[in-house]
């Protein structure tokens, strides 16, 4: 099982959501040009399939073991994390200032799809660390910066992410780890964290846990949640690490997959407390801690993209070399020749391309918002925000429906765990769970999404994938025209179901929720097949090298997948009375 | 993580197979009422319940071992086996004579969805033996049935099927193992064989191996393979097993799921040659495999309908106990109460509906082939034939489908290990692979299947979906009406892929293989809203208790999947130029 970054495919999306012109003098990303984008991916690709690729099946097979209050990470993770940091690689896309590189966020989606595909057990662990950086940046006082980001952003010390407790999990409202105001202005933090993702190692010297807690005097509920930083060793005036802070793992969970990464349970203040310091204001922890679910939601929809790449090269690699039927008197052909192999990795590309071109637009919005001003910031904002479910939710369940088809293209080779192409399939499974499942998603985008600028934001999305199917229309290229004419189908069907759920008259209602699911997948494949018929369009017009593999993909997307358009219409439409008849079955236990 | 035998629900599933008088005076099944066949089922339950249940876990968990020669089961498997022999499981449904009971196969049918659903690792020891006894009682001689067929039938000992060798997976025209003739009309085995599920371990006293092999002057391709039976210990002139035969079992495989039970590689005649038997003539041997194979292609069927209604069992009980959502002034509400939770529990409710109805709907018409005569017998084994290939692969599709649902509504929990949610789809996962993957069963539907009868069979059964559309049309009564509508929508769409598929100069042709898949998915679609639809009209007249039940599942299967009908139909017919285009660019690797 192997895996090369797919650079072309990677600089190609990128241009695609950026502009052809956004690399170079006067485009949005000003002056860093091109050429240094694809070499710094080429670098990124480089360190990904010689460091962090041959350690994912180490990580996998040995996991991590916790003896005492220490976890042990897999062998030569250690040695792999201190190159990560040397290389700078942790620096790359965090805002400028403190170290930060401040390169665009689409490379670092590049970046992230690329170490996600080599090692998602290692690559999560800087994935949470950047949402905590970020938070960080906008939300924390000058001092808490100047002490902790700057070792953050370099990667010397992680960060983690402490929202779950077992009774509190989606929903933060009943959070119950208690936060006490300390004479010296700062806090102290008592109870139990879970699920929380490198929340003890020994890669780095440090660890900054972010901690969503509750001060005794809040108002109940989620306007009642403060953040706190809680170092596991508090820095002493040196700035290095220095007194052992009041936190510990006290277990880590046996997973279905990311073996490498430690998913610990975190107690705070078993001994007087753990010293902690506010980031952000007091009850507002909820807003900054969206701040980093938010940057983390693409980058777990990212990690879908990454491992339905790298289960398409494993399984396609497989079938190119594996020989079975055609009777004995001629040579066995390689299974890549028989039609249903081939419809099974023909699937696998296209939905992986479609989800690369969706969370590349995203992250391509979230420069635009951060770079450009006024209103063009703003509709940039509002776009990101409308695709990010889509970005997380698409992405990751064509993740888990890619590892699956991998599986399936190995035979019998593929549930064998040696092959690798299992572990694929565990490790993907967690990414439509985690960071908001992708059922949260649907109901963000139907209850929030939907309703951004009174529903300017979508009917813009819908404009922007009319002005797709208008060009590719206007080539008079048959192949072009009969992908308008899928496209067109499924962007009316979106169309359809987008006014249908603007009109319910309460957008949390059972209704516009019933439907929730259906229309984000109605709107992937409408965003998808525009994306791609586009980009195939466009790289003819290039005379682009890879124009064919282009077309084909984007055709085989519209002629296959697309096509469910009108189905997932319907469900979204008029599904939902059988499911409230459903629901009051089971709800009786039926 | 627990699992009940929907008793109920498969009981109404079987006189929906068979028909409501099949059991009882002058009914298809004679002598078996329907009180006994019940009692049957539900003594059945309570064994999976108490005995095989409990074991699933430690299967999971602990594995088997291989020590030397030796497999080890896990803890409490060997007594098990002891209880399922001593209760006279194994005898049910195997034909009468030499100790079979004689059972009807729909009854078969839904123990073996019992068993698998509380433990497919266990369950798969019988299941391969089922169809090893049928192939020995329609192929061996009167000799070799006398010494093998009553320690087979009575589970004392079990049986394999050796197909597989690294170089000839699905396609077996390549295989190597050479079989020799001995002088006293024996043979002598030489060869490996990978994959062999139950090759070697501690539950029986004796293995019984059917083993494909290849005589020195056999003609090459498939029509040289002939068929023997190689146990691991030779029977003495008193029955009981002798002397140890050449044979062994040199590896164990270690797999995604179903831990508990040994996948081995067996290696025959390393010192002089495994001493074999032939069952059936010489190179006749792939005729004799296959009604091995048929009987376990439904078998492998049910396992992905039982484990389906487990996920949905456990995901169920999960979401009504665990609550979470809506802001902390009132208390949290348990998840079923979520729409999207409950859309994912629906959907799994109904396709594990859709599936089972299928499967024993194969199961009866292969009760009918056996038990009835001339064109009424000749009908149904061309039914069974044409379903075969739906049961296994459809159920099998949405097991993995089901079960990993079934992770999606636990949440983070879900994939941790021991909350057993996790397990269900790791074992799922073979269930598309073995016994012919899914893409080899949309082949046999496309080209040997659609061919029954010139085309006789796959009419006669939309003749038979027509019939219950109009039944529910003719209802009056708008539910039924509705589902109708959809039914109709689905069916014809099935029609015109079947006219499409027809239509085709080469049954063998890539525009028929391209479509193979969706084509087949198609008709399960078309082939469960007709089932449930008129199933639910039937429960409605009668009376029945579980009447709500019924008709909101089949509505929400009409609303909700069967509207996917079109699109699946658009890619049968019209998907396969991209398709064309996608594997050349495969092929060469791009």
């Amino acid at each position: 099982m192997s895996y090369r970054a797919p650079l072309d495919d990677l600089l190609f999306a990128m241009r695609r959501a950026a502009g052809e012109t956004a690399f170079g003098p006067g485009g949005l990303y000003g002056e860093l040009d091109a050429a240094t984008a694809a070499a710094t991916l080429e670098e990124a690709a480089k360190f990904a399939e010689t460091a962090l690729l041959p350690l994912d099946r180490v990580g996998d097979r040995d996991g991590v073991t916790l003896t005492g209050e220490k976890v042990t990470t897999a062998p030569g993770w250690r040695e792999a994390y201190s190159l990560w940091v040397e290389g700078g690689w942790n620096a790359l896309s965090a805002p400028p200032g403190h170290g930060g590189m401040g390169l665009p966020l689409l490379l670092g989606a590049a970046c992230t799809e690329i170490w996600n595909a080599a090692n998602i057990s290692f690559a999560l662990c800087p994935l949470l660390g950047q949402g905590a950086i970020e938070a960080m940046g906008i939300h924390a006082s000058e001092a808490l910066k100047s002490a902790y980001l700057p070792k953050m952003i370099s990667g010397e010390w992680t960060a983690t992410m402490n929202l779950t407790e077992p009774q509190a999990g989606s929903d933060l409202a009943h959070l119950r780890t208690r936060a006490e105001r300390a004479e010296d202005g700062s806090y102290r933090l008592f109870g139990q964290k879970i699920f929380i993702t490198y929340g003890e190692h020994d890669l780095a010297e440090n660890i900054v846990h972010l901690v969503l807690a509750r001060l005794p005097d809040a108002p109940a509920g989620t306007r009642g949640i403060s953040l706190f930083l809680a170092p596991k060793f508090l820095p002493g005036p040196d700035g290095r690490p220095g007194a052992r802070n009041d936190l510990r793992c006290v277990g880590i969970e046996h997973k279905l997959g990311i073996h490498g990464s430690p998913t610990c349970t975190m107690s705070y203040g078993d001994n007087g407390g753990a010293v902690a310091f506010l980031v952000g204001r007091e009850n507002e922890g909820l807003a900054c801690m969206f701040t980093m679910m938010n940057n983390a939601r693409l980058s777990v929809g990212l990690q879908g993209v990454g491992l339905a790449e790298r289960a398409t090269q494993t399984a396609l690699a497989y079938a190119r070399d594996r020989r079975q039927g055609r009777g004995a008197s001629s040579d066995p052909a390689p299974i890549v020749e028989h039609p249903d192999v081939a419809r099974m990795l023909m699937t696998m590309k296209a939905k992986t391309a479609a989800a690369r071109a969706i969370c590349y637009l995203t992250a391509a919005a979230l420069d635009r918002a951060r770079l450009l001003e006024g209103e063009e910031a703003q509709a940039a904002q509002e776009r990101a925000g409308l695709l990010t479910p889509l970005a997380k939710a698409y992405s990751t369940d064509i993740g888990c429906e890619a590892t699956s088809l991998g599986v399936q293209v190995h035979g019998g080779m593929g549930f064998i765990e040696e092959t690798g192409a299992a572990q694929l399939l565990r490790d993907a499974r967690i990414t439509p769970i985690y960071e908001g499942t992708n059922g949260i998603q649907a109901i963000d985008l139907v209850t929030r999404k939907l309703r951004l600028s009174k529903g300017a934001a979508v009917w813009r999305e819908i404009d922007d994938m009319r002005g797709d199917i208008d060009a590719l229309t206007a080539s008079n290229d048959a192949i072009f025209v009969n992908i308008a004419r899928r496209a067109a189908a499924a962007v009316e069907a979106f169309e359809r179901a987008t006014d249908f759920l603007s009109a319910t008259s309460d957008p949390r209602g059972f209704e516009a929720l019933a439907g929730a699911t259906p229309y984000l997948r109605l709107f992937a494949l409408a965003r998808g097949v525009t994306l791609l018929g586009a980009g195939a369009l466009a790289s003819h017009r290039a005379g682009d090298a890879a124009t064919r593999k282009r077309i084909v993909t984007a055709r085989f997307f519209a002629d296959n997948l697309a096509v469910a358009a009108e189905g997932l219409e319907r469900a979204t439409v008029e599904g939902g009375d059988s499911l409230i008849a459903g629901q009051a079955l089971l709800t009786a236990g039926d």
